[in-house]
C-alpha cells in the first residue's frame, strides 16, 4: 500500500495490532485488555495489573504470588550499578539518571539480547523491579541522605515510598501511588510505547527498547507535561486567584498544562479517577487549598472550552496527588517510568510475539541529481 | 484520515518529509540532498558530508575549517565520562557500552534539554566527535590495553583507527574509513533514524534520541547484520568452498547475509561503492582470499536470486573492508554508529524544525467491556 499524501505524526495511522489497551477517545473509555481502568484501579493492585497485561489473563493466587515474590527479592541493585549510580553527577535530572542506568542495567546481565518470550518476561521483572530503586536511591544520593534499601515486606508501590522517603508512607498514600501506578500503566500507542516497539522491532534487545521509551516520556510533549500543571498551581496564590490566572493565559492564547489529549474528546477516565483520589488525599494530607485550586481551574475551562473538547487529561489531578503523596516536583515523570514499564514491556513481548520491523516511507522534498562542487568553486 | 486496513511494520506508508536524503529503490538510487552518494564516497570527507546534511548546503572553505576544529577540539571525553567508562563491566558487547554513554553524556551537558537549533547543532557536534572516542576506549580498556589519547591534528575516521589500534593507520585505511562513514551517515527512514525522529518528536533531548537510535540499530535486522557476514566469511575455509556452502544454505532455506534489502531491488550503490573499496583493501592488506570468497558468494546468489531483485547490500562488502580496516567484529556495528550520528543529528534538527508528535492508532483486537473477577473466583 503506497500513499500519496501523509498524516503528520501518523495521525489516524494504524501503526499494528494489540490486545493490550482500547481507548475510546469520544466516550472516555480506557480498558485494559477489556476490564474498565475504573474497575482495575479501584479492585486490583499495581503488581496484578501488570501480570494481566504481561500474561493476558487475571492471575489465579499462587501465580500472583509466585510474581509478587520475584518482584521483591529483586528491588535490590546489583552492586556495581549501585556504585555507578553513586557516581553520577548530582546535578542530573532524574530522568537523564533513569535513562543511562536502565540502558546500563543491560551490561550486568549475562545474556541481555534474549528475545524469546520467556527470557524477555524475567528481564522485565527485573526491569520493573529495579527501577524504583534506581529513582529512590538517586534522589537520596543527590540530595546527600543516606540510602534506604528496599523492605521485601512491602509491595511496589509501598516500597518505593518508603525508599524515597525514609519512612513508611500511610496506607492511604501507599494505596493512591499503587493506584496511580495501574491508572497509568499502559495507554495505546502513546509516543514512547510506539518508540519501544519500533526499537523492539529490529530484534534489538529490551533494554534498548526501554532506554528509548524513557527517552521519550521525558519530553514535554508526552509525560512531562504533569510536572508544568504543578508549576501552574504552584503560581496561582490562592483560590481565588484561579480565575484571573486561567483566563489571562487563555486572552493570552497560552495552553493550559493538564488540558486537552490527542486522543480524548471528552472526560479523560484516568482523570476521574484521579480527581477523587487526589481529594481525599488532599483532605488527609492538609492539601486540601491546591484541589481547590484545580477544581477552580477545572470550572474555568469548562467554562470556556468543554465546547471544543478540552477537558482535563490524566496530568492534571495526578499533580496533586503526586505532591501530595510527597513526591518532588522533578519525580513526577520518573514515577510514570515506574508505572509504564509494566506496559512498554508488555508491548516489546506482544510485538517480538508477531514482529514486523517498522520502516515506514517518506516523501523526499528535496533536490535531485545535483552535482557535486569542489570547494574552492563554492 | 482513518484508515480501515493497515500495512504492518509500516511499510509503504509516509512518516514524514525529508530532506536529507534519498533513496530509488528500484534504480539503486541514493542520493544525500540531492547528491549522488558515489559522488561523495569519491570527493568529499566525513565531516564535509556531515556539515552539509546538518546545514544544507556544501560547506564553504572557512565554514568546514571551524567545522573540522570544533570536531576535533570535542574528541576528548568530560573526566567523570571518562571515570564512568573504566569501571563498565569488561564483558559488555560495545553497542550496550555506546548505548549508556552517549544517554550518559547528557547528565554533564548542563543545558540538555535545550532544543532551539543552534543548541541541537551545538549537541550534535559534541555527540559526533565524542562516539569514536567512547568506542576506541572502551575497546582498549576492555582488553586491558592503555587508552590512547586523541590527536587533533588527525580527521576523525584517522583519529578513530589512531585509538583504537594504537598506531597511525596507512592512508589507504584512513580513507576507507573515511569513506564507509559517508556511505552510512544516511538512509532514509531505516528503523534508528525513525526511531530518533520518534522520539524527538516529544521535543525530548538530543541524547534521549540519539541513545534510543543507538538502541534500535543495534537489532540483527538493522545494523546487527554486518557482523552475520563476516561469520559466514569465516565459515567458508577457502574461495573453492563457497558455492557448496551457498547452495547448501539455499536449499535448506536459510537467509544469506548481507544479502537483500526491504528498499532495494536493485544493486545498492553503497555495495558498488564497497566493493571496489573492498578489493583495494584486501589487496593491500593480504586478504584477498576473503574478497575473493565475498565474489564467489555473489556470483552464486547472483546466479540464483537476482532474479527475485536480492543483490548484495551495503553489510556485504562492508565486512571484508572493516576487517582489513583492522576493526574487530563486534566493533563493525559500533562504527556504524559514528556514521550514522551524523545522520540522526540531521534527522532530529529537520524533526524540530517543523515538529508534530508521532502518535499513530492501533487496531485493537481483544475483548471488551469484560469485568474485573475477584481472585478467589478465577
Amino acid at each position: 500500500m503506497h500513499m500519496a499524501t501523509y498524516s503528520k505524526g501518523l495521525e489516524g495511522v494504524i501503526a499494528a495490532e494489540t490486545k493490550l489497551s482500547f481507548i475510546d477517545g469520544e466516550k472516555g473509555v480506557l480498558e485494559y485488555i477489556g476490564i474498565p481502568i475504573g474497575e482495575l484501579a479501584s479492585k486490583s493492585t499495581f503488581e496484578e495489573t501488570v501480570l494481566f497485561l504481561w500474561d493476558g489473563h487475571l492471575p489465579k493466587a499462587p501465580a500472583l504470588r509466585e510474581f509478587t515474590t520475584q518482584v521483591r527479592d529483586r528491588y535490590e541493585l546489583p552492586p556495581a550499578l549501585e556504585a555507578m549510580l553513586t557516581s553520577l553527577p548530582k546535578t542530573a535530572e532524574p530522568m537523564h539518571a533513569v535513562r543511562t542506568l536502565v540502558s546500563a542495567l543491560g551490561m550486568f546481565d549475562p545474556k541481555p539480547d534474549a528475545i524469546d518470550h520467556a527470557s524477555l518476561r524475567d528481564k522485565a521483572l527485573t526491569i520493573l523491579a529495579v527501577v524504583p530503586t534506581i529513582l529512590a536511591y538517586f534522589h537520596r544520593y543527590r540530595k546527600g541522605m543516606a540510602l534506604v534499601r528496599p523492605d521485601k515486606n512491602f509491595g511496589l508501590a509501598e516500597n518505593f515510598l518508603y525508599m524515597l522517603n525514609g519512612v513508611r508512607p500511610t496506607p492511604t498514600m501507599a494505596r493512591a501511588m499503587d493506584v496511580c501506578l495501574i491508572l497509568h500503566a499502559d495507554h495505546g500507542f502513546n509516543n514512547s510505547t510506539f518508540s519501544a516497539r519500533s526499537i523492539a522491532s529490529t530484534e534489538s534487545d529490551i533494554y534498548s527498547a526501554i532506554t528509548g521509551a524513557i527517552g521519550s516520556l521525558r519530553g514535554p510533549l508526552h509525560g512531562g507535561a504533569n510536572e508544568g500543571v504543578m508549576k501552574m498551581l504552584n503560581q496561582i496564590p490562592t483560590v481565588a486567584d484561579a480565575e484571573k490566572f486561567i483566563v489571562d493565559k487563555l486572552t493570552k492564547k497560552d495552553k493550559i498544562p493538564g488540558f486537552g489529549h490527542r486522543v480524548y474528546k471528552s472526560y479523560d477516565p484516568r482523570a476521574a479517577h484521579l480527581k477523587s483520589l487526589a481529594e481525599q488525599l488532599a483532605r488527609d494530607t492538609g492539601n486540601i487549598s491546591l484541589f481547590e485550586k484545580s477544581t477552580a481551574i477545572e470550572g474555568v475551562m469548562n467554562r470556556e472550552k468543554a465546547a471544543k473538547g478540552i477537558y482535563p487529561n490524566v496530568d492534571f489531578y495526578s499533580a496533586t496527588t503526586y505532591h501530595c503523596i510527597g513526591l518532588p516536583l522533578d519525580m513526577f515523570t520518573p514515577t510514570f517510568v515506574i508505572a509504564r514499564a509494566g506496559g512498554w514491556s508488555a508491548h516489546v513481548m506482544e510485538q517480538l510475539a508477531n514482529n514486523r520491523l517498522f520502516r515506514p516511507d517518506v516523501d523526499y522534498t528535496g533536490p535531485h541529481a545535483v552535482a557535486y562542487t569542489a570547494i574552492e568553486g563554492r
